[in-house]
């Protein structure tokens, strides 16, 4: 048993759809969250820039006793996690590697899509995981850099002709290229989950990074006698880079639930 | 006389749109360019974050020894100007006050126009100025928070689906409200003016924030004797704050030629 809380940070609010993972799996569990909605997006900034705002990000969140730290951004992940795990001594979650593993195991044909933000594709980390695993596999992948800010802006509905475009744009090649497994390699595309579905055809499976990497977690804290005691009151705790005001109502999409707890702004830059 | 340097920042490249102009216009002066890429866009952030990130750069560009200053930034113009004023003892210049009036000096039927960032429309700043000088102006305002993030991925070209998409999404009502001027109060929307100005039609006359801003810092060190000399060879020097790697091609785009000169990254948040 270990009653302290996991960390989980991601560029902006879409790592709450981990968290919203999390909650469901192991609802006795304490969060802390930091979004850096301050400097968001991190998918087109240079690799350099990413593992600064990481190395930050994770410097803010090891100011509380964390048993695990979880990286709910697809980008960071990419970029980062090897280079966070050396300097840190805690264990570090990142979404690529149990996503990557999920879509090998789901794939009958072979032929698995790759949505995610422009580093996390330039970084070639998903088949690098990939292929390690199955070698035969072909993997079609997409840069999608205008999901996140189409998310942000509430652009998620089936109807909505700006996000059907942008969906059709994008995911045509992969689509034509019959590919029957589709990685939603970034933590914001879970909310385009159903127009997505629906321009892919009920074929091919989503993997969804969130919920992957929420599993992950669940099953080495079991596996390490980590989780906590049944009966402990989980919950949350958010931090955020820019101004609290907005954040409830857009946490709340990402959550899937209102947000109750309390919010506070931090200074990332100091970290 | 003053052989001194011109300082211009913006949240990312959107602002060299401003210095192609001042370029054009007096070629003679030399030009020191922050376009803070580590951090952009500032449109969708709290005016709080707003205002400490534009005092990070105007700090940085004065380490320089500048004649004046010039926000190339519809959003920093629109929250902190005037703040930026008080505590600077240098003339500045932002971009809403001449785009405000050159849209008063030109509609004929009162009825403006008006696309920017989020954080720009939701401060009231043209409405503010246009008002002050034309009270019976009808504004008619739409906020395009997707225009940034198309522009910085290239998709500005007429006959491009998205694009055209998510114009005829953003401008259709200002279009149907009859307006005879529509002032781009963003500096990256000039690189969208040929798609807009199709959608809206040749009656409506499209205002340009970066060219009015140039042709207003001209006109003030005209009248006060502080253009630099006739044949002082003029130039431009590139800091960004993410990697420079890729800022090239990007910067080309919005200047309209090549970029020879130097470009130096540097860590905003030290100032």
């Amino acid at each position: 048993m270990d009653p302290r809380p996991i960390g989980v940070f991601d560029s902006g609010l879409g790592g709450l759809t981990a968290v919203r993972e999390l909650a469901a799996r192991m609802p006795e569990e304490r969060i802390i969250y930091f979004g850096d909605t301050g400097r968001v997006p991190y998918g087109s900034r240079s690799r350099e820039t990413i593992i600064k705002y990481a190395r930050q990000d994770v410097a803010f969140l090891r100011s509380f006793d964390l048993k695990s730290l979880v990286i709910a951004c697809g980008t960071v992940s990419s970029a980062a996690i090897g280079l966070l795990r050396r300097e840190q001594d805690l264990p570090i979650f990142g979404v690529v590697e149990p996503t990557a593993h999920r879509a090998v195991a789901l794939t009958r044909n072979n032929r698995i899509g790759l949505i995610a933000t422009h580093a996390t594709i330039a970084s070639g980390a998903y088949e690098r995981v990939i292929r390690a695993r199955d070698p035969e596999a072909q993997i079609f992948a997409a840069a999608c850099p205008l999901f996140v800010p189409l998310v942000e802006n509430g652009r998620t509905r089936p109807g909505d002709v700006v996000i059907e475009t942008v969906v059709r744009d994008y995911l045509t090649p992969i689509r034509d290229a019959g590919v029957d497994v589709l990685v939603l390699g970034c933590t914001h595309y879970p909310l385009l989950r159903e127009v997505i579905g629906r321009f892919m055809g009920p074929q091919v499976a989503l993997v969804d990074s969130g919920a992957e990497v929420a599993h992950e977690v669940g099953r080495w804290l079991s596996e390490h006698d980590a989780l906590a005691a049944p009966g402990q009151v989980g919950g949350c705790r958010w931090y955020v880079s820019d101004s609290t005001a907005g954040f409830r109502d857009l946490a709340a999409v990402f959550l899937g639930r209102p947000v109750a707890e309390p919010v506070e702004q931090i200074d990332i830059e100091r970290y």
